[in-house]
């Protein structure tokens, strides 16, 4: 077999891994964010399983406390986009060489916080050294009712494209922490870097989906990437109206300082907002979800028969800007 | 607060991680190899993670087929400890720069042929590229009978402690991969090094042990040491007997050439056996448990009132030789 380096994570999965999940129907083919374990009558086990390696998924100076929480909210946010709620995880946990006690005990207390703040617990894991970067799985469990999971996959034609909170400020947050997004105000860089050094899960929202969503996915990977997972694993098309994207003040001035960052704003990861296709009769329900979760949601565009992504400017068809954040 | 590296990974655990832990039931203080979450009203779900290093845990220039089977064998070999028969597992798989799809190729293989042999299927994960070196976690799920799981914590003063297979091979096929360990025939190199490369986990022996065993744990820091790490949980004393120890023929005599090799045998890790207390009452039913698996089991001492472990040989009491391989 010819040796090429380049194949993408969805294309490796797709190939090598989905294969080894065939029989097992909670995994769904590996297309969505969690794979479902039948538990109680009543329930199925939501698992997802994220690693975060330094210098490559967070910045290599970060906060012990906030990699801690990175690495749990992540999770969480897949949970979230799976409808279900958090129960408990484990924890591997790679340290480099030199590591130091005091930096374990500022990791374990940022877990701590955020045990307390989503209700998830620690149950087990692993601790080991090792010669490269600090590395940090997490795999995390959480409650769905039985055969009601969301994956990226039920999602049909005519169904409304919605998001949570807003979007982009997680990648000029990448762009502001780098040093590489000026001329905003002091305090506008502080928002959008802490929205990248600090993912909000869905978690409150996540739970409330069941029987409203069809579909849905964190947005981890960018708006227009994760639209189009869902439009891939449900065999259909992803509408986007570029200027029905919900976007923080911040992220609308440098927006209208540099236009060229929509490319950012819609193609850039780490929102850890929720996109959610949801029937247009489920419309009123989402809404009222939405306002108990205290989680502000924004019809975005919407599925049709086909395939792939379309983006449209006030009704004009324009070009996807890029493919969404190759964190691979 | 002093900042101090070198404190070890079970001090690490009890004073960081357990303290995560303390509410949820299932995870037992995490001093168990599994954590049990409750799943149906007859089943609670036993979780493993362990995370493998290239040149840490596994040789840098081992097969990909055999790093898939060790880093899966190694959590079964802990579900097997706890009793459970295995179900699916999740694998973050962090491939380094310069990864080849020929690799990940052979690797999958590897894992396709062990779901194959041990009944468990992949449910889900993720995939990284990392700076460091190949890290493998794997997050495996068994499932034990509801409140029967094994742990650490179990054992009474007067159990029998019982041993599965031989031991000692691991750790001396370690010395014979690194060429430190010279002077039998070859076959007898091979066999050992097999040992080492790939553990044979006791999958078909541990569910058997329910109603058996009052605590199992797998020989995977050293005889002496798991089964010290038994003695601990359980608030009891460790006598082991050296010359009830079962060892493989090649293992023998390695020990008549130089019986410095017992700190080896008795100290080093990746026997991938079991260590199980077994109540005197029960001896007939784990013998029976024993042959329908096809799994030699042997008396090597029993659990007494008392701390720590204590070993003699031909009944004289003598130091025990070294705490255990710390592969951390």
């Amino acid at each position: 077999m010819a040796s090429r380096r380049q194949i993408g994570e969805f294309e490796l999965i797709a190939r090598y891994f989905a294969p080894l999940a065939r029989t097992f129907r909670g995994a769904g083919g590996l297309e969505s964010d969690n794979a479902f374990l039948p538990a109680t009558a009543r329930h199925d086990t939501a698992v997802k399983t994220d690693t975060i390696v330094a210098g490559v998924h967070f910045l290599a100076d970060e906060t012990p406390e906030r990699v801690a929480a990175k690495a749990l909210r992540i999770c969480l946010s897949d949970l979230a986009a799976g409808g279900a709620v958090p129960l408990a995880y484990q924890l591997s946990l790679a340290l480099p060489k030199g590591w130091q006690e005091r930096w374990v005990a500022r990791f374990v207390r940022g877990l701590a916080a955020d045990q307390r703040r989503y209700g998830i617990v620690l149950c087990g894991g692993d601790t080991v050294v090792t010669p490269g970067p600090l590395t940090v799985t997490i795999t995390a469990f959480g409650r769905v009712p039985r055969g009601k999971g969301l994956g990226r996959s039920g999602a049909r034609a005519g169904d409304e494209l919605w998001v949570s909170g807003t979007i982009g400020d997680g990648a000029l947050g990448l762009l502001v922490a780098r040093g590489r997004l000026k001329g905003l105000g002091a305090r506008e860089h502080k928002v959008l870097e802490d929205r990248y050094r600090l993912p909000r899960p869905r978690t409150a929202l996540g739970g409330l989906l069941i029987g409203i969503a069809t579909a849905a996915a964190d947005v981890s990977d960018g708006l227009l990437a994760d639209a189009g997972h869902i439009a891939a694993a449900s065999r259909l098309e992803a509408h986007v109206a570029r200027e029905q994207v919900p976007l923080s003040g911040a992220t609308r001035r440098a927006l209208a300082l540099d236009p060229a960052l929509w490319a950012n704003v819609l193609g850039g990861g780490d929102d850890y907002e929720l996109v959610i296709a949801v029937p247009p009769r489920k419309r009123a329900a989402l809404l009222a979800a939405a306002r108990r979760a205290g989680v502000p949601v924004t019809p975005v565009g919407r599925f049709a028969r086909g395939g792939g992504v379309r983006l449209t400017v006030d009704g004009k068809r324009t070009k996807v800007p890029r493919a969404g954040y190759v964190h691979f």
